[in-house]
């Protein structure tokens, strides 16, 4: 079977944009075209496009063709689009996969984009409601704030984890979007900003929160052989894990302070890449809430259960820690644009993985984590990316 | 690389279904697991859920983990949700046919829902208009009987094809879905009734159309080798093909009596099966509308281009002719629910190799191919099932 990598990625600026989803389909290709000139839309013979909820914000149900006219490909190999909601992008980045090494197609665009800020707020709220589960859960106001604020206060009432830990998450966060230029917030935070924003679903206030946000990415992949022509140093796709253990609330886990279903999508991704949580230099986590990247650090492996408090509070995943996590900024300082999540980690990670992330660059990344999920703990999705 | 094979299928009954979204995955679920009493819904590792407007008509966004969920399946190695509009489900065939191949999941389900009959009328309309493309097309009034429209009187215009040929589509496919008993349609139609129906869009009338059907289909993939303790003659998936050249109609081709990108899609998925169209001894294509069944009969290779007003005329795509189309009622006799139609045709098409089709039996099958599009002619999406 042939290997997959990853020969070029791009992406739009992600924020309050005032642009269409159409726009951030041009933006994000253009970028993407841009990063590699062997590459012609005309050589594209594959997309996978990721995206939640266009039907619904764009009033585009039909987004994979839209995507591939707006950029100029006319796809004969594969065309799909994908929705697993905040995971969609992993999901994308796993067809792509599968098609290159089944060599089902030559060259993939893996492309995310969501259009989430509309200018009805209701809608908004609206939108994000259908991405739980409207008959057990979001209409009787079990939407994401008051899911994650359930983990926090289970976390801290079983392992003494602190607001104060979950507020040092968001200030990480927001120090490391400083440095990138894509992303949504650039200001940064201090810990007694966070600690006195407003609450939102105790313990989660505003700034543990990750924003809403518009924005779209790409990468394309190869097989290994293809690529001789196209790069000198691309990033391997090396493992991936997936799981749904259940998809309400009541069903996730019994305990909402652990997700099992993290832990063996990890377990299954680091097999399949032949390395274990310790090799793993940078990460990119699914940090929609503080209390999401420390339950992230345990379940990934990267400190024992219950310790992932201790984890950021002592600098362990910051630059001159165990693992930088969130170099980009994260979903709290970057952005969460739904659809393009998952494949925003793979740009920034191909960037980290290459020595070409500028001032967030950490110091000689070989191995690279990408998490998304789906709900809280309903589905997750974890890539293994690396150099080889 | 391992081959995939197909080891159980099941179906809901097509129709106006006094159903939810959930009863109908659940359905689906209960007539696929009792097809093989050899599979547990805990042995299934992997799922890909195929339905294109839930989070519109059932107000459900995150579909997939709630139909893993219903069914009792907790994937450990994949789950995905796909939506490409009418082809969805022949998308969910090729991720899970890529998932076995690669030996990424050991076995896949790959499941269509659809709730397409609300109480809210104009929302079924608007629905539908959300699969077009709305800042081109749609918000123009160029929905699907328009679009269909056009083509026919093209193809009648450059081909001579006649309404009455158009008809005897309609009439061969009420007529073989009065055998279904899952089928939206029992009671046959004349080619008076058909001619005289109501005119939908010029020259397309009521039975030219097919109708707005609620439902669910799944199959279960397996590797060969898997498959030695599940099933004694499962059918083999052979080959796919697919593609997209434009999204707009504008674009889509200079000549709307002809779907290049089907012609593409087909040649790829005969050259990778190994076959010839003469090969194909049944098909369920895509027959949303009558002239859409002509158009592929073209495409397809099983006539000359132009051809293929005579070909239904001439009873070639009927039993006791050169193939059997749509031998279920296809999408005009047993039903279009969106997301479900790609899965649903590899169940007849299961049944079909199988020889457990019942007084719909096509004698000694062998080869059978399945056709969906999204748009007219937007997306192609053509595979092929067999015996080997």
């Amino acid at each position: 079977m042939k290997r997959a990598v990853i020969v070029a990625a791009g992406m739009t600026k992600f924020g309050e944009r005032e642009a269409t989803f159409r726009d951030l389909i041009a933006e994000a290709g253009k970028a993407t075209f841009d990063s590699n000139k062997h590459i012609l839309p005309k050589d594209i013979d594959g997309l996978v496009f990721s995206s939640v909820y266009p039907e619904r914000s764009a009033f585009q149900g039909h987004p994979a063709p839209i995507a591939a006219e707006t950029m100029g490909i006319k796809p004969t190999s594969l065309i799909a689009r994908v929705e697993c909601q905040c995971g969609s992008g992993t999901v994308a980045m796993r067809m792509g996969q599968m098609a290159i090494i089944t060599g089902q197609a030559d060259l993939v665009m893996c492309m995310g984009a969501e259009k989430v800020l509309i200018p009805v707020h209701e809608e908004i709220f609206l939108n994000a409601m259908a991405g739980g589960d409207r008959e057990w859960e979001t209409c009787f106001g079990l939407v994401p704030p008051a899911m994650f604020a359930l983990c926090a206060q289970a976390h801290m009432q079983k392992y003494g984890t602190t607001e104060e830990q979950l507020a040092r998450v968001a200030v990480k966060n927001h120090t490391h979007s400083m440095n990138n230029p894509n992303a949504h917030f650039q200001k940064g935070v201090t810990l007694e900003k966070v600690m006195n924003s407003k609450l939102i679903a105790s313990p989660l206030k505003l700034f543990d929160c990750c924003p809403n946000t518009d924005g779209a990415a790409a990468v394309i992949l190869a097989s290994e052989e293809r690529a001789k022509d196209l790069i000198k140093d691309p990033v391997y796709i090396l493992g991936f894990g997936q799981t749904s253990l259940a998809a309400t609330l009541a069903n996730v886990e019994k305990d909402w302070s652990s997700w099992p279903g993290l832990k063996i999508a990890a377990e299954h991704a680091y097999k399949m890449a032949g390395i274990t949580p310790g090799d793993v230099d940078v990460a990119e986590v699914h940090d929609c809430f503080t209390i999401s990247e420390i339950v992230e650090y345990e379940e990934l492996g990267f400190c024992k259960k219950g310790e992932g408090g201790s984890f950021i509070e002592e600098g362990k995943s910051d630059y001159g820690g165990e693992v930088v996590v969130n170099p980009s900024g994260g979903r709290i300082g970057m952005g969460h644009p739904f659809g393009a999540t998952g494949i925003a980690q793979a740009v920034e990670l191909f960037w980290q993985l290459r020595g070409k992330a500028g001032p967030r660059q950490v110091k000689d990344a070989r191995f690279a984590l990408a998490h998304t999920m789906s709900g809280m703990g309903v589905e997750n999705h974890v890539a293994i990316y690396g150099r080889v």
